[in-house]
């Protein structure tokens, strides 16, 4: 699809951007993530409307993808001469779009403070400058995450994973899962243990056919047999993303996270949070002041338009948990690897 | 569904038998539990082969209760009739219809030595008398057991369970669940976690069709949420049954149970197994012993029909995992409590 109307009357020339999962050239594309991986069909979210649908709906997910998203949105909106106040009241709608991620914050905030700089004659140029190098940073972001975290895992590992974290989730090779990638692309020999993350499959459904696309041998699993898996040594490694890290070190990630971090600490396995530092919140001090998204009951009564539970079964769903640092063996950022054992974390 | 063609000549009176989802009339009705919650539809499994792919699709589940359908499978072939050689033939097709749970085993192993036992002219009855006794002692085993658990659970409590144990697993009010049942009954006003345990989400479809009948207050949650409940606090007791516990105490159960039996240890939260001792296997002398079953992989990539993985993703699907001793606080028989800490468990 794309954008009806009038050509945009901008002078700079377009750069074009294009990750897996999202498109910028002008315009703002982003692959729908809720049809992977039966269809690849793109929608376009250039209007604020549509981008914050987008988010809210998880056709774009993935800390940084979001963020970026929302960016380019803007991007696209100052490409079509939209004025100060419309990007303004853009911004704010995209921010508040989800509350748990704090790269979607980010990211608006410093589109924000170049929409605020920047005066008239420049202010489309400065937004899509803006937008531009966040979407640039953030696959350089995940280029430094890998190197950093690849060196850790060995020739013929298994490595656990949860939620998807890959190409799908950032603009680049992803957090935990561009780990992977970039071992696998060195030669090393790992086997992936995917978990299927219920209730939206982030695992089962982006996880697997990102693996499938870059050839890594990996297992699909229900997320109760993670236990099984790290009891009978399968996995030397727990990577898991993040979608918001306490200047403590805790950090919230996909509901399930939590659970992981503990059965990879009673059977002694090395957990790793994957994250860029435009994940910290320097403004959190702990776990505790991460506001956890609550999503509709009715994504656990079924999945994907099906419904196998009651229909007025209560249910409770909150997208993401808390991990607490005591439970992370090392942080991976872009920066390097941070060891936990001295009891203060500093990440940023 | 009701079996066409000539009445049966045993002049034995039929005694009619009727659980929440199976029913003896001289044939044998099961309600298809895959049908669950949405349709009530009862299939008739008379014929071996019927009761076999019943057990094997998981129409009927619940080890008690796939041992009590097997018996009264023999004891509709022997209403109608059936010799002696088919009989046995019929017996060792049910018994190897699954390979976990012992109840099945045990079960037709009664019904073995009553067929080895009976003369020809007493051949029927005594196949028939052996099977009802199956049933109605099942159901004073669940009675027995709900009244031994129901004294350790507190009025406000919140009980946190997996898969599904109760009038749908049970010819009785259940295991785990007929405690909860029993506890509610006694005016204790429990809150009770349901684990949906993918991948066949015997917690989402049934576990909430039966609380929601007996109006216990309930909350579905994804198998990965369990941990947040339990460090939150919220749940105070977690209770689950078993397909075949060893004589040290190690048991099967639906996979995810041991997942979750670490939590609960890591959160200083109470864990029972409920069972009956026809689920002890004097046999097992630890829970490396007992065969697991590895279920398709396609039930991994799916639900019910509607496939959302890659088709061709690997997967493993074990039914079942095992929980060692070391992590029960107690086992909850019909016999009453056995209490861990001695570090010798003996149930049988």
């Amino acid at each position: 699809m794309g954008i009806q109307g009038a050509a945009p009357d901008v002078k700079a020339p377009v750069s074009i951007l294009q990750s897996l999962s999202l498109r910028y050239d002008g315009s703002l594309s982003l692959l729908d993530q809720r049809l992977l991986p039966e269809e690849e069909r793109w929608i376009d979210a250039s209007a604020p409307e549509a981008c914050v649908a987008a988010i809210q709906g998880l056709a774009v997910r993935g800390a940084p993808l979001i963020g970026v998203s929302a960016a380019l949105c803007l991007a696209a909106n100052a490409e079509r001469g939209a004025s100060r106040a419309a990007l303004i009241s853009a911004a704010a709608m995209l921010r508040a779009a989800r509350p748990t991620a704090v790269n979607l914050m980010g990211a608006v905030d410093r589109v924000l403070a170049a929409i605020h700089r920047a005066d008239d004659a420049g202010l489309a140029q400065a937004v899509i400058t803006e937008a531009t190098a966040l979407f640039t940073e953030d696959v350089a972001l995940c280029a430094a995450m890998a190197a950093h975290g690849a060196a850790l895992l060995q020739d013929g590992e298994g490595v656990l994973t949860h939620c998807n974290t890959g190409g799908l989730a950032t603009a680049g090779v992803g957090t935990a899962l561009g780990v992977i990638r970039l071992a696998h692309e060195q030669g090393k020999r790992l086997h992936v243990f995917v978990d299927e993350t219920r209730p939206l499959l982030q695992g089962g459904r982006l996880t697997t056919w990102e693996l499938r696309r870059l050839g890594v041998p990996y297992t699909l699993i229900s997320d109760s047999m993670a236990a099984l898996i790290l009891r009978d040594g399968r996995a030397q490694r727990v990577l898991v993303g993040a979608d918001r890290i306490a200047r403590n070190g805790d950090f919230a990630n996909k509901v399930g996270t939590y659970g992981l971090a503990v059965l990879a600490r009673h059977h002694g396995v090395p957990f790793y949070c994957v994250a860029p530092t435009t994940t910290v919140d320097p403004a959190c001090p702990d776990g505790a002041a991460i506001p956890i998204e609550l999503r509709s009951p009715e994504e656990l009564r079924g999945a994907r338009g099906q419904r196998w539970a009651p229909a007025d079964a209560p249910a409770e769903n909150p997208a993401f948990d808390v991990t607490p640092a005591s439970l992370v063996t090392a942080w991976v950022l872009e920066t390097g690897v941070v060891w936990e054992g001295t009891g203060v974390v500093r990440l940023r």
